[in-house]
C-alpha cells in the first residue's frame, strides 16, 4: 500500500469487499448530486455512503442504489471512520473541514479551488497527469471544469508535440454556477418566452436568450477574471508546462450543465490535422466528434450526461501564417468531466494504485 | 453629382423634399423589417416606399410611418422609378432581380453575398472604409453580419497601428438565420421546458439551450465552414488588408439577435489596453462597455435594438508572450449594424455624397 495514502480499511483488499466508507460534503448541489450518481454506476467499492451538508438540507431523503439516506449535518465529527471524503460545497468549507477529514485518516478528494495552486496538493485529471497523485498528504484537487475538460484533450496531444500556446474561448453553462443557476436559467427564459418580468437572484445579469462575460472578479493587474486566471494556472500545473502561454475569455452562456470550449494550440513546428485527429482517437476520455461532411462536432446536447469530452472541427488555424496552429471545438459535461466524474476517477485511480 | 451614382431623382436635392423612392425586397424577412423600421427612423428622405416580397407574401400589409402599406409580389417591372433598392431576400435572388433593378436606374444596396467578393462591387460599412463607396456601378454590398459588427471596431485601430493577425471566435443569434430561425428558438425553448418533444426543421441540431458549429458548409480543403470563410475574405476586403491572417470559428448560440465576437488582435509591436480603449472611445458606432469594478461588459440583451457595436473586455491577450495582441469582447445587433441599419447607413452616406 501506498504510504502516503492513508484508507482506514488497512487490512481488507477494497476490491474484495465492499469495504469503502465514503462521505460527500455538498450532498445536495448539483456536483454532489452527480457524485452520489457516479459512485452508484461506476467501480468504486463503496460499503458505506455518508451525505453530508448543512443544517438545512439535513434530514432530506436521497437515494443511493437500492435505499434512502438520510442527508446529515456537517460536523467536525463527521469523519469518523471514513476513507473517502469528497467536498463539493466552496472552497470556505473545504478550507475549515478538508483537514479534520484527513486528520480523521480519510483521504480528501476536494471539488473546490481551495487547495488547487497548494504545491503540496496534487491537481488531477486522471488522462492527463495521473502520475502527479502519487505523493499526497491527504487532500487532491480536482481542477476547474474548464481546465479539466480541456487537459483532456490537450495532454495527450502534449505528449506527442511540443505545445508553446495556447488560446481558448468559453461557451460556459448554468451548471458551473451551481443547481440554482440552472433553475434560474429556465424560470428566466419561462418568464422572458411569457414576457413577463423576471428578477436574477444567482446570476447578476440578465440570462434567458443571453450570454455574458463570466461574473468572477476581474484582476485588477490583467483585466482577466477570476475564472480565466484559474484556468490558465491549472491547465498550466496539469499539464506541468509552467509557463506555458495562454490566452482565455471565459464567458457564460444560456446551456444548462454541459461546457464548450473553442481551442487554439499552437505547436513548435507543423503538425496537421490528420495527425491530431489519430492521436485523439486513441486518447482515454475523448470522443471524436468530426464530421464535416454531415456539418456534425460537438455539441452541449451531445456531451450532456455522458462521459467523453467531445472533441471536433479539428483544422489548422488560418490566423497563424507560420501554419503550425491547430484550432478545434470541444464539449464536455460541466458537472460529469467538469467536477464530479473527475473526482471519482481521482478515487479509482488512487485505490487501484493502492491494491495493485 | 456624382456619375457613378445614378439616382433618378436628378433635379431635385433630396435633403430637400422627400424625393427618394425606395423598395425593399425581402420586406416580410427579419431583415426587412428592421430595414423598414430604420427608414422609418433615421434621415434618408423616403418618398415612397415599395415593399416586395414573393406572392406567397403579396398582399400583406405593414405599417410604415402612419400608413398601412400592401407588399407587393416582386417581379422584373417592380424597380421603375426607384432611386434605391435595399434587397435582403438570398444571393439568388439578389443575382436574378439586383441588375433589373441597375438597369432601371436605381441603386441597388444588396443585404446578401452574392456580389460582396465581386471587385467592382464596392463592400461598406460606412464606420470603417466609407471611401469604397465612390466608385460603383450601380450595386453596393452589405457585409456579413461578423465582419460587419468587428470592422466597425477593428478598422479604426488599423488606422493608428498596423495589425498583423486577428482571430475571432462568434456567438451568433438566431436571426442570422432568419426570422424563422428566431421562431424555432423560442418554439424549441418552450418545448424543452415543458418536457415536450420538438422536431427542429429550420436549423439542423437541436437549439433550446444548446449551441453548435455554424451549419454552413465545410470546405474540404480548410476545414473552415461557409461563414468563417465570408468573415475572412469580407474583414479583409473591408479593411483593405487582402492577405492579414485571420482565425475564425462561428457558433450558433441560443440568443434572439445579437451576435458577439471573442475578438483577439495582434499588433506590430506593443499597444496598450488603455490607447486602445482612448481609440475606440472616439470611434463612430462603438460603445464601450468596459467597467471592470462592476463586471459590465457588452451582452447581446444590451446590444439589442441599438446602433452601436459595443465593445469591453479590453485587455493584453496573455496568450501571446510578445504582449503585442489585444484581446477583447463585442455584442452588435446582428439585424441592425449586422445587417439593416448597415444597408441604410450606405445609403445615407450616397445621398449624402451626392448632396454635398
Amino acid at each position: 500500500m501506498n504510504a502516503h495514502v492513508s484508507l482506514n480499511s488497512e487490512d481488507s483488499d477494497p476490491y474484495q469487499d465492499n469495504a469503502l466508507v465514503v462521505a460527500v460534503v455538498g450532498a445536495t448541489g448539483a456536483v454532489g448530486r452527480e457524485l452520489i450518481r457516479c459512485l452508484e454506476n461506476r467501480k468504486l467499492p463503496v460499503g458505506e455512503l455518508r451525505l453530508l451538508a448543512s443544517a438545512r438540507s439535513a434530514g432530506q431523503l436521497m437515494s443511493f442504489r437500492d435505499t434512502s439516506l438520510p442527508v446529515e449535518e456537517l460536523t467536525g465529527d463527521s469523519f469518523n471512520g471514513c476513507d473517502i471524503v469528497f467536498f463539493s460545497a466552496g472552497a470556505t468549507l473545504s478550507r475549515k473541514y478538508a483537514p479534520l477529514a484527513v486528520r480523521a485518516g480519510a483521504v480528501v478528494i476536494d471539488n473546490s479551488s481551495a487547495y488547487r495552486m497548494d504545491s503540496t496538493v496534487p491537481l488531477v485529471v486522471p488522462e492527463a497527469n495521473a502520475n502527479a497523485l502519487a505523493p499526497h498528504a491527504g487532500i487532491i484537487a480536482n481542477p476547474n471544469c474548464v481546465a479539466a475538460i480541456a487537459t483532456v484533450a490537450l495532454a495527450p496531444l502534449a505528449q506527442c508535440w511540443t505545445v508553446s500556446r495556447l488560446n481558448m474561448v468559453t461557451y460556459q453553462s448554468a451548471s458551473g454556477a451551481g443547481a440554482a443557476a440552472m433553475d434560474e436559467l429556465r424560470a428566466a427564459t419561462q418568464a422572458h418566452l411569457a414576457n413577463e418580468p423576471f428578477e436574477q437572484k444567482v446570476l447578476p445579469h440578465p440570462y434567458a436568450f443571453n450570454l455574458f462575460s463570466h461574473n468572477a472578479e476581474i484582476d485588477e493587474e490583467t483585466g482577466y477574471n477570476g475564472e480565466e486566471l484559474k484556468v490558465i494556472a491549472e491547465t498550466r500545473r496539469i499539464l506541468h508546462m509552467p509557463k506555458l502561454p495562454i490566452g482565455v475569455t471565459c464567458v457564460r452562456v444560456p446551456v444548462l450543465r454541459a461546457h464548450s470550449i473553442a481551442l487554439s494550440i499552437r505547436f513548435d513546428g507543423y503538425v496537421s490535422p490528420e495527425q491530431v485527429r489519430a492521436c485523439l482517437a486513441e486518447a482515454p476520455g475523448v470522443r471524436l466528434v468530426d464530421d464535416a461532411a454531415k456539418n456534425y462536432f460537438p455539441m452541449p446536447s451531445d456531451a450532456t450526461g455522458i462521459d467523453e469530452v467531445l472533441v471536433g472541427r479539428i483544422r489548422t488555424d488560418l490566423g497563424d501564417p507560420s501554419g503550425s496552429t491547430i484550432a478545434m471545438f470541444l464539449s464536455g459535461d460541466q458537472l460529469l468531466k467538469g467536477a464530479a466524474l473527475n473526482a471519482v476517477q481521482i478515487a479509482e485511480t488512487l485505490i487501484s494504485a493502492n491494491a495493485a
